[in-house]
């Protein structure tokens, strides 16, 4: 797939969100088109035998004071949702469900979910915010809920994780361009040079 | 400590080798000098509930793969050595020796083991190798070798490592400017641009 750029992310993941603002701007510099990739970071947490960022001692209250200040620096609104960590399987079906019927529609639906989360301190957890969000964007909410609810499009989430795992993805961001992987939004300047130069 | 970068690390850490060839050099750009914090990060470990990278599923792989990537880059010589990973106390206990009775020799000392380990493969576990290092740079070998097994070194480490523990430290490299933390060797360009601007 040497046309993209592969953003593996959860929707859940403040480090994803930083990502995602500037993953189609790198996109666009270097002709590629983002692949965007929801997927349950949980599943992989399972397998590296980590758990939330924030429920983590130590390295919780450093991530804390990490998202703020990274926001800050990149001039993003963020604020911690008063539900942080929630569920997001409802945005990642939903999301897929998008990419087969609207996929018009794919990068501003990522978009407007972490901004409704991260910025605006939204539920995202429950399929009646996320389709409320999407018919916003002008996709069909009675669609979009009942394939949320669809064993299809839960196979579907659940195959693109095992997938992740397969290849090796267990954080978010993770950015694959060309099979090389990339860990975490603070790499997205080594993605750059990576793809100028094509590799090293 | 106005005047200083803390720089903790391990001495069996990757990503401490690589942010350790650079910081004296963003140092002196800032007219401060680098306090070196060798630190038990097994100990760090045991709170966040982490391991040594290497022996974590899908992150070691991740881990060795852009260990060599990010050395390529930097032009920074790297074998991941066959012991890896190994014990690096006594590495740590010469350095507090070193510290109160040698700190001229401190920076070369760091980044002597450092080569020994991650340039040459050589074993660094073992006192004595860590000694004949040591009397190289121009120590008193014997005072060194005792040193390392009296009870005042130990202890001294151990309370260096009680106050990484008690100050949120548990990476390495982990970086304190000023009361502000940055973990991980990729976070240096933001320590550069925090020190230039003085914050944000």
């Amino acid at each position: 797939m040497a046309d993209v750029i592969e953003f593996w992310f959860d929707f859940g993941s403040p480090y994803g969100y930083f990502g995602a603002l500037e993953i189609e701007t790198l996109a666009v510099k270097h002709k590629r088109r983002v692949l965007w990739r929801p997927y349950v970071l949980g599943a992989a947490f399972k397998t590296t035998g980590s758990q939330a960022l924030a429920n983590i001692p130590l390295r919780g209250d450093y991530a804390r004071h990490d998202w703020q200040r990274s926001a800050r620096r990149a001039g993003i609104a963020f604020t911690l949702p008063a539900s942080f960590p929630c569920a997001t399987i409802a945005a990642s079906r939903a999301f897929y469900w998008l990419e087969r019927e609207r996929p018009d529609l794919l990068g501003r639906f990522v978009l407007a979910v972490y901004r409704d989360y991260f910025s605006e301190g939204k539920e995202i957890h429950d399929p009646a915010s996320i389709a409320e969000l999407a018919a916003g964007l002008g996709a069909d909410r009675p669609s979009l809920l009942a394939a949320m609810a669809s064993p299809a499009i839960k196979d579907r989430l659940r195959a693109v994780t095992d997938e992740a795992l397969s290849r090796g993805i267990f954080g978010s961001p993770f950015i694959i361009v060309d099979a090389e992987p990339f860990w975490g939004a603070d790499r997205l300047p080594m993605v750059d040079d990576w793809l100028t130069k094509g590799g090293w």
